[in-house]
């Protein structure tokens, strides 16, 4: 039994990962801090869970967390604002799992370039890259995980095949992701998200410019003996939940699509949340929706010269709470999968 | 362990029971049935599953069940279609739970008059409308259990403790009921469920004509000591999930909304699916979607006399599978709960 | 050619307007004014009207509109704040069209019922409610019109030829209505209105105390020789526009359906903008939203004693800026359908 | 004022197009052809419509519009059906615009790459594409106009300024579009677009294989000096209108942002229907919803090289039934705009 407590409580990672845990039978949650939430119960804001739990939100302290008999610190506080606080919780013996982009980047310059002067740069050597296909080993001995964001898990796992592969150009690589509002979080109600502005519509946002940008550049290049570097759009979807990633390199040689899926087949034969769909289907995300599934789709572009991955998750799962829980799940010696089997729900 | 076969599994009614029962630790789905869908791989139709059931769709035929050593048939058939394999089912010494609406009414005349002539009237007097919340006893030792509609069990959870308890006349009652498009189910693919002619729409139908209603007024007159007549209209929602009612009594002597509460927390103080919302909050069909709650919320209007009480399900949860699935808890010996008691999901 | 002034010019009834005044032959806009928008270009604010206006919203001040040349204010500043504004232009020989609740009521102790004090009693003998089909001659000659709130539009269509001809019981009628989220106006960013919380999900809000319902107990009652007496819910549906209102009135004695329609499509004969669907048939708001039609259907449920009428609008459109608009139109001499007779778009 | 006969008026393209033609006060609607719709009224299809047109639908036959005193023909009929229709048409000496893919392609090898064997290839070469930023002298004095696709109309204008100033590489560019579900037509009613398999999922379709795509390389390579290729994926999201389309193309040489805007700018100085947004902001396909208007966002990618231009246009107006008016207007000497120029609905 693993006793987690659980900062950034109320936000949609915070209550989703609870909602997750609340299905698994070897943790316990021991503390729910919050910010401007302190004090109320947690059904208050989330009737969902009503009948389900019975916590009251306390402030995101480090010393009310030790008192609570934690184990784990998951901090899904926003980037900046928890740095300090893993320190401390690192400090006083517990394992961290940090939701936030704060421990994503190896280069604290990179994460100057698109946050600000990094708070604990020191620690970024030992913060492991949460993404288990990519990291399994190193999360099972992590002190501190830094769980990737949506977008870039949804990138990343589109290309890893082809890139370890050398099957396309690390240079050009174009990735045009779709995703649901709830990226966006509980607590930017702005206008932008007011259902009557967004409904009904698409765009385009932080074209070539999205923060997300260079954790795709960092863990692609791991994989290839020579830098990656893409470039990312992602749009505003009017769907709640769901990353649809369509990614495009450029073949180095002429392949056919069925070896190409050969490559990808093999990568991921041994995952359990990846599965690549056969030739001539394209995933939905309507089908990943509340799993902690990525749902890979595949063509060769003869013609042109350009492989075309795509990759379907919910960006609330498998983009946060649930890479979160398989971390977990890894760190505590627990099956990966505990928790996170369900699929997902249809229609 | 029980051993469950499914015939109609390719409907949402059959796929979301699917669903449900891989989560279950005591329950094996031995066999699965359909009709056009039969010879195909329940994952072609259904991708969501891919990686957690593999399985070929066979024919509804009892004798194909009776060899895979099912011991309950659960029939998300089409009414009518169905009747003569339940009762077959029950000849090979099977328990039944019944998806459709064959075996809900006990008048086979009144049956007739929204359906056709009953194809089994011989099985009415022992079937048990398989809504647990009223009548647990009788789902624990039936052979043969006939889930509600999806609307019924919205309006009945509504309406019965002031029905129960006498606070509202008999008559009068309307019953206001917005519905998602799954209620429609899979198969219904029709120009009124395409997405451009149903998404940023809403409409009534079968205005005080739908078929649902005789189950509403059977099973209130028997919480009732005169007959209940209840006037229902349906609309339907551009949503996926959830049906939210709002029924209208009047209030057969003034009394205050506390009061009126009361009755109703007493009335579904040990339900574990059933929730009354706290004065002042109204539930929201997202905080049950993907769950098998129902929550309530209530309203007395002292100034006209009217008691107002809403319900908020998932229609394929609640309204259909979900019952189902407590009926077969019930049924097998099982904590009621099993396999049922994750919330929903938020947002 | 008439002048027109518009304050909240920036709010989605002020722009919605604006929009059908664009269409407008004998209508310039002179004037746009608002509160925290003051200063910004329109277009900004509102790029679909790029490359069709070019102006820049000033403060809401009489002085100014009265400097623009303006022979009429709309005025879709929220309710109290504007009334001394409406005051001042009246004072100033202008013509006032005012969208918020101020003058909608007759009776000052009701309004402060539910608003607050009224600000302008006085103005409130004159004021004429401005429901062309209910008050055409009196608006004609009007100085001050209060454009009706969006349900009592949906709500009095529906119900008016029943309670004329005395139809139903004046006393016992519910009105259950689902309305779109724009009703909720642009300013109003908030967590209710958040697409994720929102997508997917209905509720009902307001149970029976919403502020629209003296609008149509007083105008209901004004077609009677009795009070009139309705309760009143609205619920929230995750699409952008439209109301559908679905009113439940006890017939006084039994009549079929043919002749409540034949009263119906007698009212509303000569009406440019309300149509009564044929027997059978529902109106969807889809068939309304873009336009300034309002679609009635209309059920008798014999055995139960109920008139069932749905009414179907754009809340937008002629649940606020078209019935605006179709005042301006007469009290401007131009043709009452003058820039509003266009379709809805389909689909 | 022209006499103008619809074929195909039933379906999405052919109701929009008489939705936009009610409000031209110089054309008048003689005929409306269908095939399975033939014998009904046009408002028993499409309620929207009720009082402000009464027509039935007759056969689409080239006689019965002869007879009607058509001078123009709009045929929305499916790609081949149609062929023979518009060749017996012009037989006739009526100038006819044809929405389907008949006749956009030059070469008679390509099309029946995509399709079938041409039926009247020897009418290819006097076709003009119907895309009046292109081809707006020929479409003047056009006997036969093809209308464009959506996706090429999004494509092309996205693209068109950049490949025309040779800003670009022809070969490599990336078009990776987001479709409503309107593009899909009326009479495709099948599962993929039944309402809860397509509410709230996001999916890529018929990537790199879409018959589209000749158009694009055509109408790209007639503005560059050397053969463009594109790839092209599409992607279908769950609205009802609106086409988001994200183009990406290498810069030859490096060059600022404000360098290629100004390249946008001069390009569409004196278009009526095509607004290059400011630096900074990206279209919204609402803001181009239910308008003719086509909005262009453009950024630079100067550390990867690409130039990124996004497009937002309505699908049925912009992408068929509004460039169809265009063309028509062309074609009889009316102002281009007529009928056209309002502006998008907000919200």
């Amino acid at each position: 039994m693993t006793k987690v407590g659980i900062f950034g409580a109320a936000g949609y990672g915070g209550i989703e990962f609870i909602r997750l845990l609340l299905e698994h039978p070897e943790v316990e949650i021991v503390y729910l801090g919050g910010h401007t939430t302190a004090g109320k119960k947690i059904t208050d804001l989330y009737p969902n869970l009503l009948g389900r739990i019975d916590m009251t939100i306390g402030e995101s302290s480090v010393g009310a967390l030790v008192n609570s008999g934690a184990e784990v610190l998951c901090s899904a506080l926003p980037h900046k604002v928890g740095a300090d606080i893993v320190a401390e919780a690192l400090d006083n013996r517990l394992k961290v799992i940090d939701f936030s982009a704060d421990f994503r980047l190896k280069d604290a310059a990179e994460y100057e370039k698109y946050y600000q002067p990094h708070p604990r740069p020191e620690l970024l050597a030992e913060a492991v890259y949460g993404l288990p296909e990519l990291h399994r080993e190193e999360i099972i001995s992590a002190r501190l995980v830094a769980v990737p964001g949506c977008y870039p898990t949804g990138a990343i796992l589109a290309l890893a095949p082809a890139v370890k592969a050398g099957l396309i150009e690390p240079r050009g690589i174009i990735i045009d992701s779709k995703s649901g509002v709830s990226g966006a979080g509980r607590s930017k109600v702005m206008l932008a998200f007011h259902f009557p502005e967004l409904n009904e519509s698409m765009k385009a946002y932080s074209v070539a410019v999205h923060r997300h940008t260079p954790e795709m550049n960092q863990e692609l290049s791991l994989l290839s003996n020579e830098p990656v570097e893409v470039t990312f759009t992602p749009h505003l979807i009017p769907v709640t939940r769901g990353i649809l990633t369509t990614a495009y390199g450029r073949l180095r040689q002429p392949m056919t699509e069925t070896e190409a899926r050969e490559v990808y087949q093999q990568f991921y034969a041994n995952e359990p949340f990846v599965q690549v769909m056969p030739a001539g289907a394209q995933p939905t995300t309507k089908q990943v929706n509340g799993s902690n599934n990525c749902h890979i789709g595949l063509v060769v572009a003869e013609d042109t010269g350009w492989l075309i991955a795509t990759s379907a998750i919910d960006n609330l799962i498998k983009g946060l709470s649930g890479s979160g829980l398989q971390c977990l799940n890894l760190m505590s010696g627990y099956t990966e999968t505990t928790a996170l089997d369900r699929p997902a729900l249809w229609p």
